[in-house]
């Protein structure tokens, strides 16, 4: 069985490559070039994959995986420059692609490994017409 | 090709299992241990897999599809208390992911094996951010 | 200038009027009759009408809204059977025209006098096919 | 009759309050004062009144209409840093409630008087659970 | 208090006005002159106002209020060609004004005296970006 | 990773297969058999899968992704009659499990093979409740 949970935040950014110029930062990204940044409200799925308890009828305590996700990944974004103050960022181009492998990254890195569901997928929304997914 | 369709329905259900005592209970459930209960709008989407009939353009007669769906699952569960009223609910506490194995496995009980199009996948939503999905 | 607010809350109820008969609840409500009950998640709309504070630029403080709603309205809902935990409905059938009654009526009880900004509309969804508003 | 049409941007924004000090500004906008900032998929809604016109049928040309919104209002924007780069918002908070204030009196001033349908209501999404509205 | 409900047809048009020329005709409308047409997904929602009844605590039996519905409006309409098949449209542009105008007048025309509740607004949405509405 | 992006277009088709008589038609297809055809507002949802590129960290250029599907899907599609204005449905029943075919093929045709993102699956909405997908 798959569970998917869905999370909101609000966040801003500039898309600009130190490896590209910046006539070609233009180019390649446009107004999300704009100097002075945008944002969005992104909205982020993870979902997991195991068996049913047999007694509590549950996949795993969702409880505990919003406070993990909380903790390890929307309480560091939400309200966040991503360029400014996500050290990610630093070296990577905030784009949703790279914020997906971010939260993917992290979410394997911290995921208890004692809970009977693993982690099955990372989708996340920059608008509701542009998605982003990672399976594992 | 794979098609999927969606379904509505109203039902109430507590949770509680019998195989834990009362504090576990609500350690487990929390207010959705609530003796009285509460209810939901949930969503099913069953989707099918399968080869497009050359003569009709079609993958199977939804018409027939619905007809299936309305009398082996939704006519069963909408406007119900699933504890009370549901027979599998005696014996399985009734969360969405219990929900999802029954739907799933009355539908593989029920598909016409002479029908061009499998079953695929099931998928019901509890709240618009939290959804369960059975995979065949 | 208007500002609305969305909350959501999950209840189940059953519909039967003390003043009619077996035979007449169920003419009336047909399946929402039934006696074990079902449910719904709701979502409610709070909106406030009022003048912009020229040094803050907000009409009200949002988070002391979020908290009023929270503590006289939804977390006497949310998780319940209406019917058996909330007092109103002992003597009201628990239609969601009833509910936005019953929310209308306790917000406008505990409304802030001294808050800028004054209650201007109860929007209850029931399904997102069926809404119920009352304009002040 | 009443023609309602939609509009996206995604735009950033820091609040804080010139007219406030920064514990002030730090308890009234808590997260939202962040000095790096966050952003918004903003939705705008702009509603026109009239007669539909006997000919065409039509209330009025929604191709202008869509231009004159794009060119007055969406274009300096989107993917914009409101504080930063939109000149009301040197003098006011970019807050919602005062982004709305501006596209109304910009829609005024800008509103063709040949025009058969006037002006209505301006509404602005800043989440899908928040939004704030202008009548005229 | 007001109730409102949605219902869902689908159907397609050709906008093209007898009261101009083809150049016209081409001007106005764009692609939508069309002479093949082309086609929507409406949804449309009707809402009463009146009194909740003090012993169903219903404003009105919305059994019934469907029925209506389906039996003057939407089934007329639904998997119709507006232009070819709606009377109305022999004379009238099928636009989405005009669509309004037909539903208001339609549902002003059979609405029972002698519900307690009255016609309070018709919505329709040809996209879920441009919708109309009638308040009367 | 998996990036998807959607598409909207209204068109407008009658389900009528030249290789059953009449009376299988109606039987088949029932209301979408009228002559006069009906239409929808169609959403495309087209997913590609591929490596982040290190230097822009984007999968491909979304722009000219964007250019394709309008060139070669949309332009030809919105604001058409499928019956008479595509020249695959003069022998094809123009059910969307027909068009999904159709938009798939043209895809792979022009898909440019020195992107460096693959065609992952493309999915066609006829309504919110009904869902075609293939899967490369």
């Amino acid at each position: 069985l798959i569970l998917a949970r869905r999370y909101t935040f609000s966040a801003s950014h500039r898309l600009h490559s130190q490896q590209l110029d910046d006539a070609a930062n233009r180019g390649v990204y446009g107004k999300c070039n704009n100097p002075f940044g945008h944002g969005h409200n992104y909205t982020l799925e993870v979902s997991v994959r195991g068996a049913v308890d047999q007694k509590t009828g549950l996949l795993l305590p969702t409880g505990s995986m919003d406070q993990l996700i909380s903790e390890k990944i929307t309480s560091g974004l939400a309200h966040r420059n991503l360029n400014d103050e996500v050290g990610y960022f630093q070296t990577h181009v905030p784009t949703t692609e790279e914020l997906t492998n971010f939260v993917s990254a992290r979410l394997r890195e911290h995921w208890p490994a004692h809970w009977n569901a693993v982690l099955h997928r990372v989708r996340i929304w920059e608008t509701k017409n542009n998605q982003f997914e990672e399976v594992f």
